[in-house]
């Protein structure tokens, strides 16, 4: 499916191993204001880079701590079948990899934890304890995920399945600013999970947006574990004002997730079997 | 070929036409260094989203100026098949969409130049003179593609194509820092354009890339109309050290771009006669 016009068969690429000044990419994300221009100055020790598997349209994240000497990395819900694009990426800069982590068990792709783990020995995949999946870690609300001198945090956000979290970045001087939030499928641009599998309940996703998500700073940036329209980010402000469900009130919410009429998630069988240990159910002694 | 699994199927969003305080997103870019952190500051004026179509794995790029009264925009290199997303978000935002404008002539997606002028009166397209295209706006070399009070400066990039251009946001205190170059198929994250086709040629295209991109600032984001792995930004240093084919001596490159052995282009035939026309090639009168 994928055209390879005006592309160039890259074989060589990311072969460089070392990182050098000036040359590794951060995003780092302000907001505007219809009151006028501000400025917002931030610290450019994270490494942040967003990529995309198409068939399952999931977002991969890396995140790296540049100032660190080590440049200690995570994933955030990596694909199986992107694994070794990642890698890539991950040697290509310089970094170490330490952490393989995943916002919930997913059910329409195999998470590429397990296969990270096999790669790049040393690599620790990390879901929430509420998973109830296997992991090398299991986190917990309030819980920090620490990579250098920058950290995770862990908040919890079910509703779409029972064990889903939202990892945001740290708050503090040193941090990124303003706040990053990887919000798995609790909450998508413009929309959310669904809630009829996987011990999802809508009344407890919208406790959960509202609660844990819409609590934070307007100006977090937004980044979900999907989007199917080509969308890249939004912001928790903008989610609060233009969600087109999660800003309706509680009931209205669980009578639209109620009436969805979405067919059966056809890779649930498949992915979520694998998903529940570190997506290698083959190669168990993997883990 | 898209997976509804997990999306709420959204027939109201980007429904609310104004943008309120806060709420309207940036990305925003800087660079890590190895020799420690360092913090760079913004403008918060520049609203940026990037966004995907799956099909021809393009990227179109809204741009606006959050700090204008009128909150200008522009698209760059928009798809005929998204239009219709473009122009929900552009009026969720409460973006006064100025211009559609394109890198290039493309010849792998019909550009959605044509559409929206048609969908929005008032919105010009441009194009670069050298390109031969039709449009409202022809830019060359050195011209300003102002919005609000930011600008895009234009750049001669050929060698994909004859009339080539990059994009490249503008030099001063309140515009973008770092800067931004919207590269079309000069240069793509660890690649480049073919050469064989549309005027192209590899001796033009490894002059334009060292000329007129790898003189910008190292730490200038640059954002292609392509990937194909699911990448989504690099920046001009990135590439000066990584990329896999302009790092090479000149001879080396050439050699290269007479190997590649690449399939026709199954677009081509469709794609160039109508981008030729702003993608209007069977409503020239609305042109």
């Amino acid at each position: 499916m994928l055209s390879k016009f005006q592309l160039l068969k890259i074989s060589a690429a990311f072969s460089t191993p070392t990182l050098q000044k000036g040359h590794s990419l951060q995003q780092i994300v302000a907001f505007g204001s219809r009151m006028g221009p501000a400025s917002y100055t931030t610290s450019s020790r994270l490494i942040f880079r967003q990529m995309f598997e198409k068939e399952s349209s999931t977002y991969t994240y890396l995140l790296a701590d540049a100032s660190h000497p080590d440049k200690p990395a995570l994933l955030v819900d990596p694909v199986d079948k992107t694994v070794d694009r990642d890698i890539s990426l991950v040697k290509g800069l310089g970094l170490k990899l330490m952490y393989a982590i995943n916002t919930h068990v997913h059910a329409d792709h195999v998470t590429g934890t397990g296969l990270l783990k096999s790669k790049l020995p040393g690599v620790k995949s990390i879901i929430s304890k509420a998973s109830n999946a296997k992991a090398d870690r299991f986190v917990e609300p309030g819980d920090k995920i620490c990579f250098g001198d920058l950290f995770l945090e862990v908040r919890a956000t079910p509703g779409h399945t029972q064990g889903c979290v939202t990892y945001v970045t740290g708050d503090g001087p040193d941090q990124p600013q303003p706040r990053i939030a990887f919000t798995g499928d609790a909450l998508l641009i413009r929309g959310c999970g669904r809630t009829d599998f996987q011990g999802g309940s809508s009344d407890q996703l919208y406790d959960s947006v509202h609660s844990q998500i819409f609590t934070l700073p307007g100006d977090t940036l937004m980044y979900p574990a999907h989007d199917y329209k080509g969308f890249s980010a939004s912001s928790v402000g903008e989610e609060m004002q233009y969600n087109p469900h999660l800003t309706k009130d509680k009931e209205t919410f669980k009578g639209i997730m109620a009436n969805l009429k979405l067919p059966y998630p056809k890779m649930i069988d498949i992915a979520v079997p694998a998903n529940m240990v570190c997506g290698l159910q083959d190669f168990e002694s993997n883990l």
